[in-house]
């Protein structure tokens, strides 16, 4: 069960090749992790990026902030925990925590903005994208 | 010549594996180039990652803020543009930012929080560690 | 269930940061899933990598031979399907295939020679390795 | 100076994000090196992959043999060399090999099968690819 301030949630374990001389998952990977997190919840939700991305819109992330609380090491299990708001008519914000298996220690904390474009301009998303996110994400 | 407000640059440019599905350079990829330029950093001033770690003393990532202002695509040359400070007795910013060569349009703005951790805990960085770093950053 | 010719398989799925410009899976990409697969056959039988590497031993990586049938892309499932060979005292060989799911066309083909090394000159395994492995290998 | 057999050479270095637990150049990075290099030496005579993809033109690697002789380690600079042969109407050869300097030893020996294709069929290249090429390859 999905804890209730979240709405999706995405199991994974670490790759080695994920890891680098230190021993714990590059930095760069979690960066990685959110975004197939926020791929899988929109492709769950019915929305596809490369039809998007045919159809000249695509989902730009505008902003990422990210707080690593603890590393992730060899053959950890994780989950990635996610929660969407939409904010005005363009913005759209993803809170991306991680969490480590079975122990349920928080990982990472992670906060995504992204806006949608065409050709690079900001746009009011399509309607069926609105209606698609909106039925599962929490209005502010 | 590198801009006031910057200590110290590391020009790069865009490699096609970098580039995902919407022909841009793929989120995650610039903290590649934010390591890459920290590290050259570090490096520059004297100091080796590898050879802390086998101290025991690892500089680890706590905090990463990016505001992604353009993309890069196939064939842009860029420039890894930074500034160090420290703060208080464990922490370290660093500002980067990066610019499209050669019309130096911004790309990207990123802040860097690190903290030196000795087994896992945060430490007071080794004298060597603070005195190099001092000699080359601003101390606010 | 693994097909004869096979001794463990591993399914996973293509993320998106791993397509590339032309909107398949990027070649180097499926080193990781080759790599990915192996570990978790070596540590399906008993062993670690981590473990390994502290006590001195290495598996590397000889040679590495791949040919690619068909492309993955975005959305596409798989199984990385592996059968292990140990040629004299020192070299394996790992059969790694990939198959589309759920309709089994045939991915990759990929032939991987690993030694294990100390100190990067090629050793006979430990004891304990070998015995692991030609539990679940086929010897030559 | 290119060494006699060679057309080609890019320099680079490790980036420390490159190195894996064992603390060296994962093998799968050696693919993204040689790739990158075909790109600028295909950019270099006067191709550009983009472009030919949109086009609908795409070169497809088929198959890739690498051999790997001494890791790369933390701040190492190398240059891939790289000599390309047409292998009949539709075949490409590029042998690619990994000198590690300023030693010059060898790292890695890559031979790299590629045809260009339209809609995933092979197809006999367009004829300004195949004169550039021609120009800047040996025939056999």
């Amino acid at each position: 069960m999905i804890p209730n301030q979240y709405q999706f949630e995405l199991e994974l374990s670490v790759r080695d090749y994920e890891l680098d001389l230190q021993g714990v998952v590059n930095n760069a990977v979690y960066q990685n992790y959110l975004e197939h997190a926020r791929h899988e919840f929109l492709h769950h939700i019915g929305l596809d990026f490369g039809e998007l991305h045919d159809r000249g819109t695509d989902a730009v992330v505008h902003k990422i902030e990210l707080e690593f609380k603890r590393p992730l090491v060899a053959n950890n299990r994780f989950v990635v925990r996610l929660r969407a708001e939409q904010h005005g008519n363009v913005r759209y914000i993803f809170y991306q925590d991680i969490y480590r298996l079975p122990d349920n220690e928080l990982i990472l904390k992670g906060k995504v903005t992204a806006v949608f474009t065409n050709n690079g301009r900001p746009i009011r998303p399509p309607e069926d994208v609105v209606a698609a996110i909106k039925k599962n994400t929490i209005d502010r």
